[in-house]
């Protein structure tokens, strides 16, 4: 495929879950745009660790929503994957988008954390829906500067433009909050296993009522090169390739021995 | 270990996405009573297609539940996976459960849909805190009479507590929601790769302002008999073990030819 052809044709569909007013879905639009035909369709307001979250129960709506008085794109009452459901099931009524992407996460969707993100949601529900999908975080819950990261999105965007994905895949990308001159480079990586040490935070409401806050920080127990979670700090960009084919092959193999269908 | 010393030390935390009030945790929390003592602890109200939601945003609660005047369990203002990180973390002060049981989810949890699940979401936050953990669901959206789903759930769960499950790692349970008579076996599967054809219910509201409604059936694309979906519309049990290390490793080979690190 011809480099000015992917650029004239790409059609990208953007989301995120920090919602429509996130200073990192804006980075990532507009440099998206120097690529492709960007339409974007994301929450109406910040959905973090939402995961997999689909509306059923309810109706969702979707606002024309501009920024500095031009339409920039759909603000749905919704999670992420609604967003990207409605995206592509209705709101993209002239055709199928050939991308999804999602962020720019404010925060790092590394290791345990990719099961709880709102963010890799959206581009998991692009993969499902068959489109070439990816996520895209910046690894920090400061001060953020997402213009290194949206340019990196871009270049990427267009290589899984014209590579394609199989089925069933897409790609979790984390860049380090560095300044670009100190990223070392681009790592592919695998999922990291690093977990929470969560508590909660007890505390009394005004009638003396308990009530309980989540607190925590990731205990990072990863030490390969080759974990996100590592590589994002040693100033690498990940880029690890994940599904959702969750079905774990090896303890099925042991489980032949258990004896389960005399279970009955 | 002795059946007797397992029957006597068992400790279950029992939740489940359908709320605290849904007749599936009733029965599946009184058969459990007989192999362990068990805590439920379960969100307030139907929490469906909530995927591995968490509450960081806002505090949560926990109200205890009565049920025919007696102690049931508590009642999380939250999603599945706060309700077992509250549980474990906070309510069962004498000590970790040996085990989370989820369910019974009303309605099936198979193919695609265990991403959306709140009811997998329940034991996987249970395996993330190290605890072996399973996921029960009847695979009706009818009437359900949850009887011998108890029942099964809760001899598997005394095989897991036998048998323990690698770090990780959890149970996914699939019971058709036939007669006992009819229920033809217990299969090890896989997670089918089945998905939703789905589309937007477009209606007006009193304002005659649009709004967006997601309907649609499972597309049962498998035929494998070791696929989840099809042992259950066989009239098997499907037990598929599953994780959530979502690392693709083949495309992870596949993309060292892509020149990735040549891109920044």
């Amino acid at each position: 495929m011809q480099p000015s052809s992917v650029k004239r044709n790409l059609r990208i569909l953007v989301s995120n879950d920090d919602g429509i007013t996130a200073p990192g879905i804006h980075a990532l639009a507009r440099e998206l745009r120097s690529i492709g035909e960007v339409t974007v369709v994301a929450p109406d307001k910040q959905q973090s660790a939402v995961g997999h979250a689909i509306t059923m129960n309810y109706p969702i709506r979707a606002i024309p929503f501009f920024a500095e008085g031009e339409f920039f794109g759909y603000a749905v009452e919704g999670t992420p994957a609604d967003a990207v459901k409605l995206g592509v099931r209705f709101l993209l009524k002239d055709g199928r988008p050939d991308l999804v992407v999602s962020g720019i996460n404010h925060g790092s969707n590394t290791a345990i954390n990719i099961i709880y993100s709102g963010t890799v949601s959206a581009a998991t529900e692009g993969t499902i829906l068959g489109i070439p999908s990816m996520a895209v975080s910046l690894t920090t819950y400061g001060e953020a500067d997402f213009s290194y990261a949206a340019r990196l999105a871009a270049r990427l965007a267009r290589l899984v433009a014209e590579k394609g994905l199989p089925p069933g895949r897409l790609l979790n990308v984390n860049v380090p909050a560095i300044p670009e001159a100190d990223i070392r480079g681009i790592r592919l990586t695998r999922q990291g296993s690093s977990t929470w040490d969560d508590t909660f935070d007890v505390r009394l409401d005004p009638a003396n009522r308990e009530y309980y806050w989540l607190k925590g920080r990731l205990n990072v127990t990863d030490i390969d090169p080759e974990a996100d979670q590592i590589a994002v700090q040693e100033g690498y960009v990940s880029v690890t390739p994940i599904h959702y084919d969750l079905t774990d092959r090896g303890l099925l193999s042991e489980m032949e021995t258990w004896g389960v269908d005399r279970l009955r």
